[in-house]
Formats: structure tokens, C-alpha cells, sequence
């Protein structure tokens, strides 16, 4: 059984100890949190400390910081043996200092109050030596379905396409939320429309998937739009527009 | 039971007469295409004609054409008592000419290979009088689950929203699948990302919902991002970054 302590207390910490907690064939022996109210809920269940001179020894430490605080716990923890994971899109695995490190991406969007089914969640890893690589794989797995091999250079550029998949998705939705708001009418009405051209990709690809007045270079009903747009609206409605005419080889 | 006459052979138009055939209290009785080839899988099931001046009679018409090409057809269209309606989400009513009109709006995005369930899908409906709306709510009902009442005016800036919602997230969806590709992963990586972020807005609002390196102004990591990216890509990263900050009251 593998041992593991889990440093940080964000959402990512969060959804982790949950599904590590569950798991049979992993012992999540401590949580560690600069503020332990955040681990109330694990309490009597796991050890809890605020203290990293104070942690347990275990097989694999895994550090859910933010990134920018990876380095500095990196170089507070005393261990050897063990392998040390931080599990960040966007920092490289050579910001740890240790002999056995490696990576646990979880390619997800986590908020502590929305349930997540880790199982279909994509796990990337990488790790310094086949041997890390290869307890990684078979630790990653007992957490989730879906593992891939992600080097570094990689993992780059796959957590700049989840901020454009995501972060940028989610921040259209809240511009479409504010028009129907405008107009008095419930932001629910465009839910299945999100749902589907959600689930459209699945069977199309994203190029052939779009479809709108842009991609119809429908310059008629693109001047409607833009005369009811002002500000970072309608700078984002001419510059999305400008690229997917480009996309379909029209100059704008 | 309601008769009802198809204009048009596009992909509204395609899905629309998909579900009026299998509706037990609607009778389909003729659809109209220039190209009647459009048409073919329909053939023997109900009338096709390329003729705008053989229209049968019908309590309905649908004009489910281009945007630029309803208020043409609609002059062509010599019914007096029947409802005429057109199916857009950026055309008012006024293009109608007719004594009584309507629009019937299904809010999704449609391309022929992709099945979609038209009882979830909202119907947005308009008419020039109580009795014509009723009579549309009534037709509305036999196909959707989801009718709303909306009026020109809101229909502009719903229109809009989908816009927002639907082709430019699919751009975005693009966007993100070029830098998989340019990275050797496979763009199925991304689709439980895709899917969650879709999902989570069911539970969250769009504004609780935001994560990423805008939302936490980390801007160690947006430097980083910024240097993976040229051209339209690194415009819409920097534009929408600074849209994100701007809402969540950062001035960047």
C-alpha cells in the first residue's frame, strides 16, 4: 500500500484528499494546510498539521500548492527516498530539488463546491526516472481511468489550451449570462445550447463543428451584433470574429 | 390536428422536419427546397416541391431560410389566413408582411451529422397577436419541453448570447485543440475539461465559476502563457485576460 502526504489546501488539495481518501490501496496519512480549519472536515480521519518540519514519512509527497509557492516547499522538505510530486500545469518538474520527483497533473477545473467524478479525470504525469514513471503510473491509476505521459514541454502547452477550453470558456459564458440579463431573460435558456456545443465535439471535430454568422461571413447580422455591443464585448466579438473568418481562409 | 408547410433545406430546416414527421398531432404536408436533393430522404413520406408558386395549404408556414432570403420569400407567399413564421434569432418580426405572423426560434446549434433532441432544445416564439401566439405556444408545446415567450428585442441580444456562448467557445474549443496538436496529445485529453466547464454552470454562476490565471491575477503564469503564443491566439489570451481582470475589478 502506498503511503502519500498531501501539502496545500486549495481546491486541487481538496478534491485530491477526497478521492486519495476513498481509494483502498493508497493510505493518505497526513494533510498539511498553513490554516488546519481547512481540514476540519478530515478530522479524526487523517493527520492534520501546519507544521513541515512535522511531517510524517510516506512514500510519496505530493505538493498542491500554488505555483508559485512549489519551489519554496520543495525546498523545506527533508525527505530522500520518497518521491516528491507538485501538480501543476505550468510549472516544469525541474523546480524540484529531489532525487525521485515527478508530476501529477490533474487536467480538470476544480471549485471546492462542485462534486467531481475522478475516476474520468485526465491524470498527467512525468516523472525523473523510469523507476518514478513507473510507481507514478501505478499510483495515478488507482485514482483514475485515464492516464497519460506528459513531459514538461508538453505539459506547457496543455495547460495554455485548458485556460483558452476553460478559463476562457467559462469567462463567454459570463458575457452571454450578462446580455440575457439585459434582455430579462433567464441565463437557463441557453444552457442546452452550452450542453450541446459541448457535446457536439465529441463526435465533430471543432472545425467542423462551427457554425454562426462569422463562419457565413454573414456581414449583415455581424453589424447587428456589433451595434449592440460596447467596451471589451465588442472588442471580443471583432477579434473572435476576425479569427475563425481566418480560420475558414477569409481575410478580414 | 395543425398542418404546417417547410421552407427551406438548411440545417434548421433539416431538423425541424425531422421532428414535425414524427409528431402524431403536427401533419407535415409538404417541405420546399431549390434543391429538392435535400430533400430525398423524405420522398414518398410527404410532398417535396421547388416551386414556391405550388405551395400547398397549410395552418402554418415555415420560412427556415437564410436570414437574407426570409423577407423575399415571405413577399412571394400568397396565404391570407394562415400563420407565417421564420425561424431567426436576429431577424424582428416586422420582415414579415403577412396578416398573421410569427417567429418560432429553436435556440441550439444544428449541423446535419449531429442527432439533437428537439423536446429539450428552447423554442423562442413571437406572434403579431394573442390569438396567433396561442396558436403557436400550441404548436411550440408539441415539439419542445422548453417554450418561451421573447420579443424581438430581447431575441437580438439572445441571438447575441449565443453567439458568445456557442461559436466562439467553439473557436475557442479550436484554438485549444491547435496547441494539443502542436504538443502530440491527442485532443480527447481535453474533453472531460470541456464537459466539466459546461456542467459546472449548471450549479455555479459563470462568475463563481471562473478559475484560472486571470481570475487569480498570477501573472508569472500569464507571462509564460504570452510566450507560447503569436497572432490572433496571443491576442485573444491577452484581450480576454483583460476582460477577466476587469471583472473581477482589476484594471490591468
Amino acid at each position: 500500500m502506498l503511503s502519500v502526504v498531501l501539502i496545500g489546501s486549495g481546491n486541487v488539495a481538496f478534491h485530491l484528499a477526497k478521492v486519495l481518501m476513498t481509494s483502498k490501496e493508497i493510505n493518505l496519512r497526513q494533510v498539511y494546510g498553513r490554516d488546519v480549519s481547512k481540514w476540519q472536515h478530515l478530522k479524526g480521519k487523517t493527520e492534520i498539521t501546519n507544521n513541515l518540519s512535522d511531517l510524517a514519512t510516506a512514500d510519496i509527497y505530493i505538493i498542491a500548492v500554488s505555483d508559485n509557492a512549489i519551489e519554496e516547499v520543495s525546498k523545506q522538505l527533508a525527505t530522500k527516498n520518497s518521491i516528491v510530486l507538485h501538480t501543476s500545469g505550468s510549472t516544469p518538474l525541474s523546480v524540484l530539488q529531489h532525487q525521485n520527483k515527478g508530476v501529477l497533473y490533474p487536467l480538470q477545473t476544480f471549485s471546492k463546491e462542485k462534486k467531481v467524478d475522478f475516476e474520468e479525470i485526465p491524470i498527467c504525469i512525468e516523472g525523473n526516472s523510469e523507476e518514478t514513471e513507473e510507481t507514478l503510473r501505478f499510483f495515478a491509476e488507482k485514482i483514475s481511468k485515464k492516464v497519460f505521459f506528459v513531459n514538461s514541454e508538453q505539459r506547457k502547452k496543455l495547460h495554455l489550451s485548458a485556460v483558452f477550453v476553460c478559463n476562457f470558456v467559462n469567462h463567454l459564458y459570463y458575457l452571454g449570462q450578462q446580455l440575457c440579463d439585459e434582455s430579462q431573460l433567464p441565463f437557463d435558456i441557453l444552457q442546452p445550447l452550452i450542453a450541446e456545443t459541448a457535446e457536439k465535439i465529441k463526435l465533430l471535430s471543432p472545425f467542423e463543428a462551427q457554425t454562426g454568422p462569422a463562419k457565413r461571413m454573414d456581414t449583415k447580422t455581424i453589424e447587428k451584433h456589433l451595434s449592440l455591443l460596447t467596451n471589451n464585448p465588442k472588442k471580443i466579438y471583432i477579434l473572435l470574429t476576425k479569427s475563425i473568418y481566418e480560420t475558414y481562409g477569409k481575410e478580414l
